[in-house]
């Protein structure tokens, strides 16, 4: 406290990121990184702009990127923002879309740093419960609103809303700005950018952290109409117009545009969450079905807290929430092949030792 | 315009940063880059970087960086703060401490990006001018303020701020934060990190993109008493907790470590600094004298825009503001030898055959 702060600072109650630990041999399964390294072009994209050009600024508007994204998503350049990661488009997007009256309207359980970004942009907020099996029933979401956003897959349940709901949500509500935070959505569910030509109120944002292997790259990005793109630019602009380092840039076109890669590390990652799904269960877990690269999963006797403990003496970190409806659930990020091994092992072990 | 936007967003009047052209065979003085490569231990320490381990997130509180500034300014890790870049930093810098009621104070003459931030965070503004010989009268700046910001040496008139005046500005203005942005400081003038455990109010702002010739790895800094710094931290861990990607961690680490190539290119700026400043005035050209790495020069009878325009012609891009009070000056890069002795040649057949 200093009362040197602006007011809106005492009242700011800051995003805990999951635990970074700087200890090795550790298995990390706890903020939902990928297993497996960057696509090896984008290695060598990095390193082959890690020289004298850095002395110069990196191109504000990062167009070689946008364009590979556009490209990719078949849309055009102005159709595609980019940032510092999605957590920067995403407070951008807040405060871009979401300081109307009337509350924002997001899920009970999704991404805790929702009612955060309301804190920082003075938004209102209203959290939608999920249903019973954790799923969002787009129906209670019709109501007044300042704009909505909601992760698909969801986190941390990693269930996936199909594309036909997101018509029909989008469909009946024309005149606000609709968010899907598509994180995790290249491990099984739809993307909705396939409407953003369809709907000027939708804004997809997504991330080169998951499915990309490049969360200590810091990229992400927002695809949507133009005049979204365009009032995200003036934000961003009025903020800080370079975002993006040279070599940032450099290595998202390449990781961008290497799709075998891409395809064959997800499908790799959907393999063993598939499988260690089925062990879990084996063991006396319920999983929720996940489109995602982890697995929300409770055990029949064993309390999640509990277990995350006794997993941490195992040197494994799982994300464990302390958090109404959601406190006896793990969140498990799908980890390589041995790792999946090793925390099935591990678990057997507490288990029959219980 | 869009429906859609925030009425904020409506209102905004974004930064503008100097040109970045993507031609090449442009000797560049437009946006004062260094002319000089980073250091070859910051480049080897981002491609040892650049691997498998980008899979992971970056340290979201930087310590590595932290603790290497601390040391280097003998300050402790609590009174540093980092960020994306200077310019992140800065915005932040405002929604944390200038949101008070009663305008912020800074010069007419100054970095245009401090207007665009006080329209991001409504913060009422006072324009306080710099004197006929555009030096900062610090007892200009004794009034009512939410907090006075300014650049040392100011941008774009190059001229320094004695230490002293500074203390004094402390002195009679305990209440509110000062901000002393020291973009160019390692050109020549004092910087006030040395003050920072004697004023609470006081925060130093500096940037890698300049003396540390990374502008394209935007990585910049703050420095201040600890209770400012958690400040800036509760507002960062609001907006994005990990603003600093791996790679640009370890090169500013490894930047701000090599202190021998820091103050060899420095004096090598310098040099060719004090040679261009006798060439110009040689050539007819009034400059203001400079501790930044650059020249705020205009010259006796041609007129700013229109060499401006001629340099262009010669594929030599220079700063024109056109701008009250300084629509006649240009702000010269100071570049390589070999770029400032082509300046001058250049300048010189312009003002021959006028």
């Amino acid at each position: 406290m200093s009362r040197f702060w602006s007011p809106i600072v005492h009242t700011l109650d800051p995003y805990v990121p999951g635990e970074q630990p700087k200890v090795l041999d550790l298995i990390k399964l706890n903020t939902n990184e990928n297993p497996y390294p960057p696509s090896p072009l984008a290695i060598s994209a990095m390193k082959a702009e890690t020289g004298d050009s850095l002395r110069l600024y990196s191109d504000p508007n990062a167009s070689e990127l946008k364009s590979a994204l556009a490209d990719n998503f078949q849309l055009a350049e102005d159709q595609v923002f980019v940032g510092n990661g999605s957590d920067e488009v995403l407070a951008h997007s807040f405060q871009a879309f979401f300081q109307h009256t009337k509350p924002l309207l997001f899920p009970d359980i999704s991404y805790s740093f929702y009612p955060v970004y309301c804190g920082l942009y003075q938004v209102e907020q209203k959290r939608i419960p999920l249903n019973d099996d954790f799923d969002i029933d787009i129906n209670d979401f019709q109501q007044d609103n300042t704009g909505i956003i909601f992760p698909n897959p969801n986190a941390p349940t990693g269930k996936a809303l199909p594309l036909e709901s997101i018509k029909q949500l989008l469909a009946m509500n024309r005149d606000t700005v609709v968010i899907v935070d598509e994180a995790y959505i290249d491990f099984g569910a739809d993307s909705a950018a396939s409407l953003v030509n369809d709907y000027d109120n939708l804004l997809v944002v997504q991330t080169f952290s998951k499915s990309r292997s490049l969360a200590g790259l810091r990229v992400g990005f927002a695809l949507g109409h133009c005049d979204l793109i365009g009032g995200l630019e003036r934000v961003k602009n009025s903020f800080n117009p370079y975002p993006l380092d040279r070599i940032a840039i450099k290595g998202a076109v390449a990781a961008i545009n290497d799709t075998a890669y891409f395809e064959a590390t997800c499908q790799r990652i959907i393999e063993s969450r598939d499988w260690l799904t089925e062990e879990l269960s084996k063991l006396g877990f319920d999983s929720l079905e996940s489109s995602a690269n982890f697995i929300f999963t409770q055990h029949k006797k064993l309390s999640a807290k509990v277990l995350s403990q006794k997993l941490r003496d195992e040197n494994i970190i799982v994300r464990y929430f302390d958090k109404p409806r959601i406190d006896n659930h793990l969140r498990i990020t799908v980890g390589s092949e041995a790792e999946c091994k090793q925390l099935v092992s591990s678990l057997k072990c507490i288990i029959e030792s219980s």
